[in-house]
């Protein structure tokens, strides 16, 4: 535990690109409420729940209070950032969708990494720390779902986004096991996450609805969605 | 409170219970995720939700984390298990809708119970107590009921849920602090729980709605629903 | 800390007009409850929600279980007591609709002067003090808006409600770092804070929405609502 606590207070370029991840996650947040009409304030919360409310979560989750959600400002300020980048400038971001759609990914992976590692690291168990992992990779968007009023897309559009964060999580736990989570082993979980997410969105792989059969839809179309 | 914590400790056969009782609330929270025609992940999220989510509710609230809802395999397992069993043979459980409602009544004595003692256990105080109780037997349709995009029924539909589930945990809290909560009484509080419940269902009571008055609609008619 | 500890140890005046603030917040879920044909059970939950649900977030953020809003019987009698009057005299109350605006935005300085003060009570840090203190202010009605299924208000209405909510806790932080965090201050945040939402909603003030630029619906209409 020591050695994770190390790692976690070295981690200064970690933390830029955790920053990062935390941006395009609210970035997705702030669109819906923009799409929804919310006002200013609205889109600012979205940015802000989508960003950091896995994360929020999670610390409820093994009793870090309170959450780095909202006392760190780096964090809450990179979120807030990202609210009023897409309160003005919402268009230009739609047009990007591609490219948030390949970030999120990427900071998708990430999530999911440091999630697990936090969860280890307060000693919450192997099976807490892959749930609150998985939890800070999907958490924000399904609040920023259930926000807005709509189903949660990750429950519900068979895309492959909670079976990688899962794998992720589940990946960090067993090598964490073994004393094989080291700086490049941490890299290359965050490389699979976000590699099977951008491989099943360009081959258009889905997982199985009720009734629809494992074949019949695999590997049909893809969508550049979510 | 050393008694209880050893209840809780040799609760072998309460303990095979309510993981019974995890998995038929888990079930129908799959259930409600495959009508609406949520993929294999989000029926799995729903089971966990509906089977655990009350318990993990009541665990934050008084402050036992990591709740045993993502930290203890049996649990987990168990509701993830209903949701296995209803993505694959959700007609079959459709059919059995009147042994499911019975299953859940029974359910949801042990969920009130087992939640108001552990509240008891930690020292949380006899009405912090009673409203974990109450919470860990409908917090979880709660949460299943938001993520499908629905009014959560228990607020809305006029059955007896919340009021037997309220009674319960107010005896069971009253057993304890009188020093009476011994292993036959607890038995007596589950059956009076569940025997409320099924006893409602089967004259038709109904709690009064705004502007009903108490008389027309008390008896009239019943709904096995839910 | 010290300070603040013995200020809320003697809050005896306080505390009533704590409680006012709880029923009067209470009776606008209960409201919401019976508009939305909800039960008796559905609208007395819904009355604890909206008058207790801010400080049960802010107390599980900041670890402070069990929270007030299920532990302190003065509390939970008062929320539940507005979901009673409201069952029963719902159409006086929809009368006196303007009253209870009033009441409701004299709570809501109320409510995010003392929440902000208890994250800075339990040294939270001032950023994680001042977002509790917002959460304490508006979590409520975004719980009770979720519950009824439809988006928070709060998020979406363009009036200025979180605006003066977050005013006032940043106001508190401020003046407690400085050292000036007094009887009258205090009294002074909460003029604040109801302040600006009352004349908001008289001057017809309203916060932009994308695209709607700032100046054109700046100051146009006003709507007594909420």
């Amino acid at each position: 535990m020591a050695t994770i606590m190390a790692w976690l207070a070295d981690l200064h370029v970690d933390t830029a690109l955790e920053l990062a991840g935390v941006f395009f996650a609210a970035l997705s947040g702030g669109l819906a409420g923009v799409r929804k009409s919310f006002d200013v304030f609205g889109v600012l919360v979205l940015a802000w729940v989508t960003g950091l409310g896995g994360g929020v979560v999670r610390d409820l989750l093994i009793g870090a209070t309170p959450p780095v959600g909202i006392a760190n400002w780096r964090f809450v300020t990179t979120a807030l950032a990202a609210g009023v980048v897409i309160f003005f400038l919402h268009p230009s971001v739609e047009r990007m969708r591609r490219t948030v759609i390949v970030l999120d990914a990427w900071g998708l992976g990430f999530f999911v990494l440091l999630g697990t590692m936090k969860g280890l690291a307060v000693d919450a168990g192997l099976l807490a720390s892959v749930m609150v992992g998985v939890l800070t990779g999907i958490g924000g968007g399904i609040l920023r779902d259930i926000l807005v009023g709509e189903v949660p897309l990750v429950l519900a559009d068979r895309q492959l986004y909670a079976i990688p964060a899962f794998v992720g999580a589940a990946v960090t736990a067993a090598l964490w096991s073994s004393g094989l989570l080291v700086l490049w082993t941490q890299v290359l979980v965050v490389l699979l996450v976000s590699g099977i997410r951008l491989l099943s969105l360009r081959r258009g792989w889905v997982v199985p609805a009720p009734g629809s059969g494992w074949s019949g839809r695999w590997g049909v179309r893809g969508r550049m969605g979510r």
